[in-house]
């Protein structure tokens, strides 16, 4: 029911991954009549392997956590991760209210014993390939502890999603210099390096997002989301004066015509529905965000990404790797 | 002697200005051999505009503010800053070590009345015309105070270098919700909603940078050094995959070909030189940051704002203001 469009967009969404992955089973938790009378739009369904779960509430997008979690027990939201709690689902998506679907996924899933919060990560496009951010807005400030955390969490990602053996993970500074930074990510600092099992190399600035230096960038949750939403604002602004400067002249419309092809293709590479699919990382089960203003497109690709962590039981990985780092962090206390 | 080319750089961007300027009057602090040696170079050098003061030592790109502070004091950064200090000089531009010159800069020169610290801050381009954010990396944590002083600074010099006549205010956090945000930034909100002096329009996000929506945006320098070098990333990957694209086949190479012009304007727009020159703000006197890779236009841009402020007697106009706001508050103490 969540995002910007509702089942508009999360329906033919689900169709065009079931027509993909003939393995795929989905369970729509919503309003059954809204899901019904979209569904009829689409006839040839693969019925069999998609079912209704009606929820009779669904969190607003601008509802507090608070609120959610204690008001809409029968919210589609908290009926999915009820599901996937109680083993009847293997993942949940969704395009909700970010707080509320992190608040209800940690209160009904709990964290994986050694994590104290669970992160938002998500793929980012860079020079080389692609970087893997974390936190991007689930904890306005962190401890030192949770920034190691999301380091090991985000390593972990890496290594199975990218099969890279050994990650190169970065902590984001306003300086690469050991003297810069707040107390917390220079704390983490001491702590990444003296862990053989991170291959941590040292501080990153906000460029190297997109430089490829990283594979994993750790960041808070604050810091994360304004770097993101930055970026994205840049790219909005440069596509704008290229819409505008190719519009202006007689002869930049000839090269509009000619270069049509060329930009199309990095349209292509760096569009953000193509990296739509934050994971709620550090939780005792797989929950996937989609983007709130995500397209049939997107949603799938966030479906996509629910799909492939749990052909690597990511929530497992990510236990059996914490423990093994934790005991070796217990040998410095 | 700053930046990372030093006199190469900073001697012609001089000269120009000089040039440009009739009224322009220049004290270069530095080796006085080295600066010689360049000025050399040039010979239609206005020498009764340009003298050189010669300091025996320079502080390094990688020195900390405190070695800087207490064991270099005959750096040509210290010099240059003592002279503004005793007003032989209007204003001091540098090229060098930010946090050194921060510290030299509060150190001796002082704070304005009612500021705590200085803040960064500098021009960006938006979709509409010109935002200006700070702070940039002079303060890693700030306090509720510190962002409220900040936009109060911001807002002075929009209204002075824009000429706006109430420039719109907003506070950057990771949503628009008031229920967002850490508890620094809740609490500055507090604080500009209730001030009638200031055209306070909320939170804002890391796209609203560029957006338009705002012509100041309040940050702590964390916050705002890693927003600002993400987007600079994002923009330097998408000129990447441009370049890449316009050479891959041979009708992008044509469409290349017409587009040159109209490519061309977009860049001198969004030319991060044409916007070179951040203000260390809250400090009794001008100071002017140059960036470290600044090239003879860069830093002539930089010369450029210390002109202005100059000009606008800004550091009075901040004092003024503050003294205004800082009655008001006291109302709500």
């Amino acid at each position: 029911m969540g995002g910007d469009f509702g089942p508009i967009v999360t329906v033919p969404a689900v169709l065009n991954s079931l027509k993909l992955h003939p393995q795929l089973n989905v369970v729509l938790f919503g309003d059954e009549e809204k899901l019904s009378a979209e569904l009829t739009k689409y006839p040839s369904v693969a019925s069999n392997r998609l079912r209704i779960e009606h929820a009779p509430e669904s969190v607003l997008m601008d509802e507090s956590p608070k609120q959610a979690l204690r008001g809409k027990k029968k919210s589609s939201m908290r009926l999915a991760i009820n599901a996937l709690k109680e083993g009847q689902v293997d993942a949940c998506v969704s395009a909700g209210n970010t707080g509320a679907l992190m608040a209800t996924a940690r209160f009904v899933l709990k964290t994986i014993p050694g994590i104290d919060r669970p992160a938002i990560l998500s793929a980012f496009p860079t020079m080389g390939g692609t970087a893997r951010v974390l936190d991007l807005g689930a904890n306005v400030d962190c401890t030192t502890e949770q920034l190691f955390q999301f380091a090991v969490m985000g390593s972990v990602l890496a290594t199975a999603m990218d099969a890279i053996d050994k990650p190169r993970v970065g902590l984001l500074n306003i300086g690469e210099e050991e003297i810069k930074g707040n107390k917390q990510v220079k704390d983490a600092a001491i702590k990444l390096n003296r862990n053989p099992y991170i291959n941590y190399i040292g501080f990153v600035e906000g460029s190297d997002i997109y430089s490829g230096k990283a594979d994993v960038i750790v960041c808070d949750g604050f810091v994360g989301n304004i770097a993101l939403k930055a970026s994205e604002g840049m790219a909005k602004m440069i596509s704008y004066y290229i819409r505008k400067a190719f519009s202006e002249t007689w002869y930049a419309k000839l090269g509009a015509f000619f270069s049509y092809k060329a930009l199309k293709r990095i349209g292509m590479r760096l569009d953000p529905r193509r990296y739509n699919g934050a994971s709620l990382l550090g939780l005792k089960g797989i929950v996937i965000k989609s983007h709130g203003s995500a397209d049939v497109y997107a949603y799938a690709t966030a479906i996509e990404q629910a799909l492939k962590e749990i052909e690597l039981n990511l929530p497992k990985r990510i236990a059996e790797r914490v423990e093994l780092i934790m005991s070796e962090e217990a040998k410095y206390v």
